[in-house]
C-alpha cells in the first residue's frame, strides 16, 4: 500500500483531471461503484489463481456474507450495468482503486489505481477503435514518448492454434496465462511453462514461432494467406482492418500476436500501451461481450480499456515530462511583523474571498520563523504586514521568484495580485 | 453500499471540485493514504462499540495479517503523519471512503465519503478559528440556508461535570457517549441510558438541565459566573472566546453544552454543522491533541474537521441548491445520414482535438435512432452531417435549447462553437 504526500497527490490530481477531460471529450461519463463487492459478484470472473491468490475476499467476525475488495473496475460495471440499465450505447469512465493481494515489489502495490474507460452495448470496430483513439490521445497529451499500441484478437490466436496447432477449448485459456507472463518470465520461461502444460515440443516451438510474429498490415496479409479459411481468424482479420482504418494515428499501432492478456473475459480485440524502453505496459484493454449476460442473463457487447495510474506516474517522472516540484496549491502568505495580526487575518480573509489560496501563521510564530516556513512551503507570494506600514495604510508585496519588493497602498493590494497571479 | 448514476457522480464531482477550491484557498494541500489498514492501526482509537461491531476488520484466507478498512480519515492521517514528519504546521484536506458495519437504512451507508481537512502543529485558537471558517465558507458559498455550527469543547463539558457532580474519568466518556445520541434518542432515551450508567436520579437530571444550555456569549458569561474557579472550564471558556473573536461569520455560531461528539480522542474544542430542519449533521469535527502522540512517542497537536458528503449531497437536493439534471458532460453529437460516416468521425475527430466533449454514433444507427439517443442524453449542440450538404461543403449545426438550426460551411464550424459554447 502506498501513501501519497502532497507533492505526489498534486500531481497525482492534476493527471486525473487530464484523463477526466480526455474521457468527457470522447463523450464518456462518470459512475462510481463501491470498493467492497459481494464475494459471489467477482467469484468465477478472473480465473484461478486471482480466486486462490489474489483477491482480497473476507468475512467480518460479525458478518454472515463473505465479501471482496474489487479486483478490477470491470466487474463491477458489469454488475452495476445489469443493475441500472441504462441506455444503449453507454459509455463511463471511471478512476479507482482496485486490490490484489499480490507480493509487493517496486513499482506494484496490493492497492493500486486504474482509470477506466468502457463502451457498452456496441459490437462494431468503431467502437474499438475509440477505445484505442482514447488511449493514444491520453498518452500523446500527457507528452510520453515511445509507446506503441499492440493490438491482438483472442479470435486471432484461437483459430491459428486450431488451425496449425489442434488445440481447442480450455487448454487455449492456460496457453494464454502462459504466454501472457512473456514479458516477466521470457521466452525460455514461456517454453518451460508451455511444456509443463503437457504440449509436445513441436508444438511448443510453434507457438513460440507464431508469438514472434509482430509489424503493420504485412501481418494481416500473412495470416490471412495461411488461416484465411478459419471462420475465427478470417472475422477478426476483418475487424481488425476496420480498426486500423479508424484509428486516429494507425503508426502508433502494432499488430503483436504474443499479446494474449491474462484475464479469461476478453473474447475479441486486445490492446496494451506498451514501452519498450521499460519494459512495462502502461494502459491495456479489449473487448469482452460475454461478461455483462452473466449478470444480465442475455448477451451485452463491450469494449473498454483501463490506464494504470502508478506505471504512469512512475514512467513519466522517469522520462521527466512530470515532476514533484509543486509541493503546494499556496499561492500567497501574508505575514505579520508586531501586533497587527488581527488585520492580517482580515487581509488573509479578504484574499481568500477574492479565490487566491492564502497562508497566514497560526502559530504565532515570529517573522523569521514565518519566513522560513514560507519558503520550506516553496510560495511564491508574500504580503507583508508591518506596524509602521500599516499606519500609512501600506503593505509590501514580495515575488520571492522574482525577487520584486515594493510597498503598496493596502487598497491596491487585489489589483497587484490580479496583475501577477493568473488564477 | 452504493452505486452512483453519472448524474449523481457528475454533481458529486462538482462538489468535490468547489470544496478542494475552498480547502486550497485556506493554504491545505491533498494527502492521499490506502483504504485497507492494519488492524493494529485503528485498534484502541475509537471506542469500544466501534471496535466491537461497527470497524470492517478482517483476515484472508491467505494472510497472517489482520487487516481493517478505514473507519475514518484522521487515525490514518495520524499514522501519516508519524511516518513522514512533515514541516509543522502540517495543513492537509482528503476526501476519501470511509467504511462501518452499521445497520444500513435510509440516508446512511456502510461505505460513505468524508472531506477532512486538519491543521497539525498549532496548539493556538487561530487554528480551531480556521476550521469553523472552512466549514462556514463550504456551506455558504454552496448555498445551503438554515445552518448553524454548534461549539463546544470537551475541556467545558469536564469542568462542569466535574465541579457540580463530582464525575471523573472514565464515566465522564461514557456519559458523552451516551449524550452522543440526543439526536437519535431523544431526551427522555438520554435519562434511560444515563440511568442505566449507574447515575442517581439527581444527577441524571442535572445532566438534562446542563446539556439544555446553549446560546451565544451570554452562555459563556452565566458558566463563567458559575464555574469559573474550575481550571478546565476557565482555559475552555478563554479559549472559545479567542475562537469567536476571530471567525469570519459569528451570527453563525451556537455555543452548545449537548455537543460532545462520540468519538473518543476529542480534546478540546469540538462542533458541529446543524441543519435543524433535518435533524441532521453535515460536517463535525474538533481537537484531537493526544491522537497523534500515539503513534509518534511525542504530544503534536492537532485540530480538524470532517464533511459528509452524502448527507451533504442529500440535503443539498432537497434545498433545492444542487440538482440532478446535469446527465452528460457531452456538449455537441456528430449526427450523420447515409454514407458519411467516416467524414462525421473526421469531423468528430477535429472537435474533439479542439476541446469539445463530442458524442458520435458507434452502432451504425439510422439517424432517427441516432436523434432519439441524443435526446434522451439531453446533449445539447448537434451537427447533422448529410451526404447532399457535404458535397458543397456544408453540414448543419442545431442548438436544441433554443431551437437554433442553421446551414453553415464546414469551415466556419469552429468559429460557431467558439462562439455558442462556453468551454
Amino acid at each position: 500500500m502506498r501513501d501519497f504526500p502532497p507533492e505526489l497527490a498534486i500531481l497525482r490530481e492534476k493527471v486525473f483531471r487530464k484523463l477526466e477531460k480526455v474521457f468527457q471529450r470522447f463523450g464518456f461519463d462518470p459512475i462510481d461503484t463501491p470498493i467492497v463487492e459481494y464475494w459471489e459478484v467477482l467469484k468465477g470472473k478472473y480465473g484461478g489463481e486471482a480466486e486462490e491468490k489474489l483477491i482480497w475476499r473476507f468475512k467480518l467476525p460479525y458478518s454472515e456474507r463473505e465479501y471482496a475488495l474489487r479486483y478490477d473496475l470491470t466487474v463491477p460495471l458489469a454488475r452495476y450495468f445489469a443493475r441500472f440499465r441504462p441506455k444503449l450505447p453507454f459509455k463511463r469512465y471511471y478512476i479507482g482503486r482496485v486490490y490484489r493481494y499480490d507480493n509487493p515489489q517496486k513499482g506494484r502495490y496490493r492497492e493500486f489505481w486504474q482509470a477506466d474507460f468502457d463502451i457498452i452495448g456496441c459490437l462494431t470496430p468503431e467502437a474499438d477503435a475509440e477505445v484505442l483513439n482514447i488511449v493514444d490521445t491520453v498518452f500523446s497529451e500527457l507528452g510520453f514518448r515511445g509507446y506503441v499500441i499492440r493490438l491482438n484478437d483472442r479470435r486471432l490466436l484461437k483459430g491459428i492454434f486450431e488451425e496449425e496447432l489442434g488445440l481447442s477449448g480450455s487448454i487455449v485459456l492456460e496457453v494464454y496465462r502462459v504466454i501472457d507472463k512473456l514479458d516477466k518470465v521470457g521466452l525460455e520461461g514461456v517454453k518451460e511453462d508451455l511444456r509443463k502444460l503437457g504440449l509436445s515440443d513441436a508444438i511448443v516451438d510453434r507457438i513460440i514461432e507464431l508469438i514472434g510474429i509482430k509489424g503493420g498490415e504485412e501481418v494481416l496479409d500473412n495470416v490471412e494467406a495461411k488461416y484465411g479459411r478459419n471462420t475465427d481468424v478470417n472475422v477478426a482479420l476483418g475487424y481488425i482492418r476496420d480498426i486500423l482504418d479508424l484509428v486516429y494515428n494507425p503508426r502508433n499501432m502494432v499488430v503483436d500476436l504474443s499479446l494474449v492478456r491474462g484475464l479469461d473475459y476478453y473474447t475479441g480485440m486486445i490492446y496494451e500501451v506498451w514501452l519498450k524502453e521499460f519494459n512495462r505496459s502502461l494502459s491495456g484493454g479489449g473487448r469482452y461481450d460475454d461478461l455483462i449476460g452473466i449478470f444480465m442473463g442475455k448477451s451485452v457487447p463491450a469494449v473498454g480499456g483501463s490506464i494504470g495510474i502508478e506505471p504512469l506516474l512512475d514512467v513519466g517522472l522517469e522520462q521527466g515530462i512530470f515532476s514533484l516540484d509543486t509541493v503546494t496549491y499556496t499561492q500567497v502568505a501574508v505575514v505579520y511583523i508586531g501586533g497587527v495580526f488581527k488585520e492580517a487575518w482580515r487581509i488573509s480573509r479578504i484574499l481568500r474571498e477574492l479565490g487566491y489560496n492564502v497562508y497566514i501563521d497560526l502559530a504565532r510564530r515570529d517573522f523569521k520563523k514565518q519566513i522560513k516556513y514560507i519558503a520550506e512551503k516553496n510560495i511564491r507570494y508574500l504580503i507583508i504586514v508591518g506596524e509602521r506600514d500599516l499606519k500609512e495604510g501600506k503593505v509590501t508585496f514580495q515575488d520571492r521568484e522574482t525577487r520584486e519588493r515594493i510597498l503598496i497602498d493596502l487598497e491596491k493590494l487585489s489589483d497587484i495580485l490580479k496583475e501577477r497571479i493568473m488564477n
